[in-house]
C-alpha cells in the first residue's frame, strides 16, 4: 500500500512527464481506454450488478440506486462516446496566448500548460471515472481519482482496465502509469487533501455536503461550487411575458440543478407582477416563500381579480428570512421578496447569492447594464433563464464543473479550466545587466507579435 | 475600532461599487491622490523622519533603515509618478475575452472583472502603500492594506491623506470610501486572514518569512512566492561564451533577487565547462557549493591548465546536499551539480526548484524544446538570464508580484493578475427548456463572433 504522500509524489512525477507528451499520444491512450472498456463490458456489468445488489440490500434510496446503475438506458455507451469526444477536442495545452518581442532575438511567449496534479473526488456515479480520466489525460494533468464506496466494485473493475491499458501502451504512447491513480479508502482522501506540495487542484463532483466538507479541509484550491443560490430580478420595465417564461423555466426546468432559481426579486412598480407568481404556481406547482409585503400585495391583487383559490393559498408560505434567501431549496420552492430598484436588487444578490448565476428581466437598457456590471457572480444574465449556466449550453463541449470561486476559473469550466500558463523566453544569450534598470543602457523593445505568424519549426 | 469582519465586509461592499465605476473615474481619484500626496510632502517627510529616528534608536540594520527612507534620492517623486503611470494604463476591467452566439439574440460574452477584495500585507517600504493603492483602484478591487510597524508614522500620514482624498472626491468620482482601508495592528492581520468569505486574494510583499507565514495561515489564495530557487542548465551543446555571460548575470546582477540563480546544473560533456565556473569566481566573486564529482573534476582541470590558485580554492566549498539545492542563498553563493542529459536536468529542477524561473543554455534545438516543455516552472528560458523574470522587463508596466502558484496567475503579475472574468449572457427572453438537452428541440448555434465588432452602444 502506498502512502498518500507517495501517491501524490507519483502523480507529480507522472504529471511532469505527461505535460511533454504530444496531443496525438494523449488522445491515443484515450482511444485505447475506450476500446478496452468496451471489450470488458461484461465484466464491468457484473461488478456493477454487485454494487446495485448491495445498494438495494442496504436500503439505499431509489434515486441513489439509479445513479449507481451504469447500464441504465444508453449510459454505458454514452460514457464510452464521451471518452472519444474528449480525445477529439482541440489540444488545450501549448496554445500561445501572446508573443512579445522583448528585444531582437529575445521573444517572450505566454503558453498554456497543464495545472499539474488533480485530485478528483466523486460520489456514486461510476461513469465519472471515465469522464475524468479523459479530461485529465487530454489536458496533460495527472489525476488521482477517488470514487464513492457505493460503486466500489464497478470502480475497481474499471480502474483495473484503465490502469492495465495505460501500462500496456506506455512504451508506445509515453503516457506514464502514474497518470491516472485510483484510490479506494476514505482515509486516503483526508491525507491527500494535505498534500498541497504535490497536488494543484481539487475537483469535487457530488453533493453540496461533499464540496463543503472538502473546501473546509484543504489548503489546495478547490474547483467547484458548494451552493447554487441563483436569483432573477424582475425590473419595473420587464416584459411580462418574458418574465413569466424565464421565471418558470429557471425554477422548474430542473429544480435540483445548481443553476435553478432560488430567489425571485420583484420590483413592485412592474405592472401585473402577480401574474408571474400565479403562472409559477399554476403551471409549475411551485410553493412561494414570500415576505410579508409580497404576501399581502399578492393576495390582495388575486382577491380583486377573482383568481384567489385554494391552489394559490396552498402554495404560499411565509418566508423564513433568516435562511430562505441564503440557501438552496433544490425543490419546487422559491423565495420571493420586493426590491425597489436595480441597485437594491444588486445589493441583495451580492449579499445573499452564492456568486453562481443571476438574471435581470427588463427592457430598460440602462438598468440591464447596471445589473450586468454590478452583480458579482460568475454568470450575469439579461433576459435569459439561469438554466443556461452549463458547459454544454455555453459550447464548451464537456464540463469539469461550475466554479463559484473568484480566481482562476469561474462559471462552467471546460478543459480550459484545467490548464494554466507558463512564460517561455527564447533568447540568444541575452543578459539583464545589458539593459536599463539592471545596470546597462539597452532599452527594451516590447512589441507584441502576431501569434498566427509564430512558428518554431 | 472596527472588527476584522467589519473591515472585510466594508471592503466587499466597496468593491461591489468600485467594479461599476468607470475607468475615467477610477483614474481620476488616483490623480487626486497623487496631487494631495505631493501637496503634503512636508508632513509625510516629518512622519518619515520619526520612523527613521526610531529605527536608528532601536538599532535596526542599515539595509532596513535604507528601505524605510522615503526621501532617499528621487524615491518620493518616483512613487508619485508611479501613481500616474498606473492611472494612465489601459483599463484592465471590462475587456471582452470572447463572444459567442448561443442562438439568435442570445450572445455569451466572457468579460474581465475585478477579483473583488485584496488584502495586501507589506513590510518596511512605505512607498508600497501608494503603489498598491493605485493598482487596486485601477483594477476595480477594494484593498485592505497593512504596512510594517517600522514605517508606522509614514504609513499613518499617507493613509490619512489617501483616505481623506477618496472621501472628499466620492461624490464626484463615485469611488467609495471603503475602497482603500489601512490597518495598523498585527492582530488585525491574523483575523483578516480568516475572512475568506469576503477577501478574495492575499498579496504579501516582503521577505520569504512573511510570505511563508501568510501562506500557512490562510485559506484565501495567496499571490506571490516564498522562494525563488532558480536554476541554469548548461547542456553539452551550450555555446561557452553565452554560458559564461548568462551564468554570471543570473547569479551576480542582483543576488538578493528572487530571480537570481541558485543552482547551476552542468552536463560534463560540455567542453571547457570549467571556464564557466572560473569566470563566475573570478569576475563575480561567487563561492561555489560543489558536489564531490564537480569539485574533483573542476580542481583537476584547473590544476592541468595551471589556473589553480588561492582565489579558486577559497571560493570552493562542499555542497550540503541536504539543503543547498532546496533553498535560496540570496548571496554570492551557488550550488553546482552534474546532470548527464536534459531529462535529468528537468527532473532535478522539477524536484528541487520553486517553480519560479529556470533556463537552459544550448545550441541544440531538440534539447531546448524538451526543456521548455518539461520544466514545470512559471518561467522556462532558452539562452537567456533568469534575471529577465520581472514585470517591467516583460513589458507589463507595473508588477504586483511574481507568482509561483500553479493556478490563476503565474510568473510576473501585472494588473491583469488582479482581474478574473464573468460570463455575460444577453438574451431576449430565451429559456433552456426550448433547447435540446433540457426538454426542447431547438439546437444551439455556438458560433464565435469577432470581438472587434462587438458594440453595446
Amino acid at each position: 500500500m502506498l502512502t498518500s504522500e507517495e501517491i501524490a509524489k507519483d502523480a507529480r512525477r507522472a504529471g511532469n512527464i505527461l505535460k511533454t507528451i504530444s496531443n496525438e499520444n494523449r488522445s491515443n491512450v484515450l482511444y485505447k481506454i475506450h476500446d478496452e472498456l468496451k471489450a470488458h463490458k461484461n465484466a464491468i456489468q457484473e461488478a456493477n450488478k454487485l454494487d446495485l445488489q448491495t445498494a438495494k440490500d442496504t436500503g439505499l434510496a431509489d434515486s441513489l440506486v439509479k445513479r449507481l446503475d451504469l447500464f441504465k438506458g444508453d449510459k454505458f455507451d454514452t460514457m464510452l462516446q464521451g471518452i472519444k469526444d474528449v480525445a477529439d477536442l482541440p489540444d488545450p495545452v501549448g496554445k500561445i496566448n501572446f508573443a512579445r518581442e522583448i528585444d531582437e532575438n529575445l521573444i517572450l511567449y505566454q503558453i498554456t500548460a497543464p495545472v499539474g496534479v488533480l485530485l478528483v473526488i466523486f460520489e456514486s456515479r461510476p461513469e465519472v471515472i471515465a469522464n475524468i480520466t479523459a479530461l485529465a489525460v487530454k489536458s496533460g494533468n495527472a489525476g488521482i481519482l477517488k470514487g464513492g464506496k457505493e460503486s466500489i466494485n464497478t470502480f475497481r473493475e474499471m480502474s483495473r482496465i484503465i490502469g492495465s491499458t495505460i501500462r500496456k501502451s506506455e512504451s508506445q504512447t509515453g503516457v506514464p502509469v502514474g497518470s491516472v491513480q485510483l484510490i479506494e479508502t476514505r482515509e486516503d482522501v483526508s491525507d491527500l487533501l494535505s498534500q498541497d506540495e504535490y497536488i494543484d487542484l481539487v475537483v469535487p463532483r457530488g453533493s453540496n455536503a461533499l464540496v463543503k466538507n472538502i473546501k473546509s479541509s484543504t489548503k489546495i484550491p478547490v474547483l467547484g461550487h458548494a451552493d447554487g443560490i441563483c436569483s432573477v430580478y424582475l425590473d419595473e420595465d420587464a416584459d411580462l411575458e418574458k418574465a413569466k417564461r424565464i421565471v418558470l423555466d429557471s425554477k422548474t426546468n430542473y429544480p435540483a440543478g445548481c443553476n435553478a432559481l432560488e430567489t425571485l426579486l420583484i420590483n413592485p412598480k412592474l405592472n401585473n407582477w402577480c401574474d408571474v407568481l400565479e403562472n409559477l404556481v399554476r403551471k409549475g406547482g411551485v410553493t412561494l416563500h414570500a415576505t410579508p409585503a409580497v404576501k399581502h400585495a399578492y393576495l390582495e391583487s388575486l382577491k380583486q381579480s377573482g383568481h384567489l383559490d385554494e391552489k394559490i393559498t396552498a402554495n404560499l408560505v411565509d418566508a423564513d428570512e433568516t435562511k430562505d434567501f441564503d440557501g438552496e431549496f433544490l425543490s419546487l420552492d422559491c423565495a420571493v421578496a420586493f426590491v425597489f430598484d436595480t441597485r437594491e436588487a444588486i445589493q441583495h444578490i451580492n449579499l445573499h447569492s452564492s456568486r453562481h448565476t443571476d438574471s435581470i428581466v427588463t427592457e430598460n437598457k440602462l438598468n440591464a447594464e447596471l445589473f450586468l456590471k454590478g452583480v458579482d457572480s460568475a454568470g450575469v444574465y439579461w433576459n435569459a433563464s439561469t438554466r443556461f449556466a452549463d458547459g454544454f449550453r455555453y459550447g464548451f463541449g464537456t464540463e469539469v464543473g461550475i466554479s463559484t470561486s473568484k480566481i482562476h476559473a469561474r462559471g462552467p469550466v471546460g478543459l480550459d479550466g484545467l490548464v494554466s500558463y507558463q512564460y517561455q523566453l527564447r533568447g540568444s544569450g541575452q543578459v539583464a545587466s545589458d539593459y536599463q534598470g539592471a545596470g546597462g543602457s539597452r532599452a527594451f523593445v516590447h512589441k507584441d507579435l502576431d501569434i498566427s505568424q509564430v512558428s518554431w519549426q
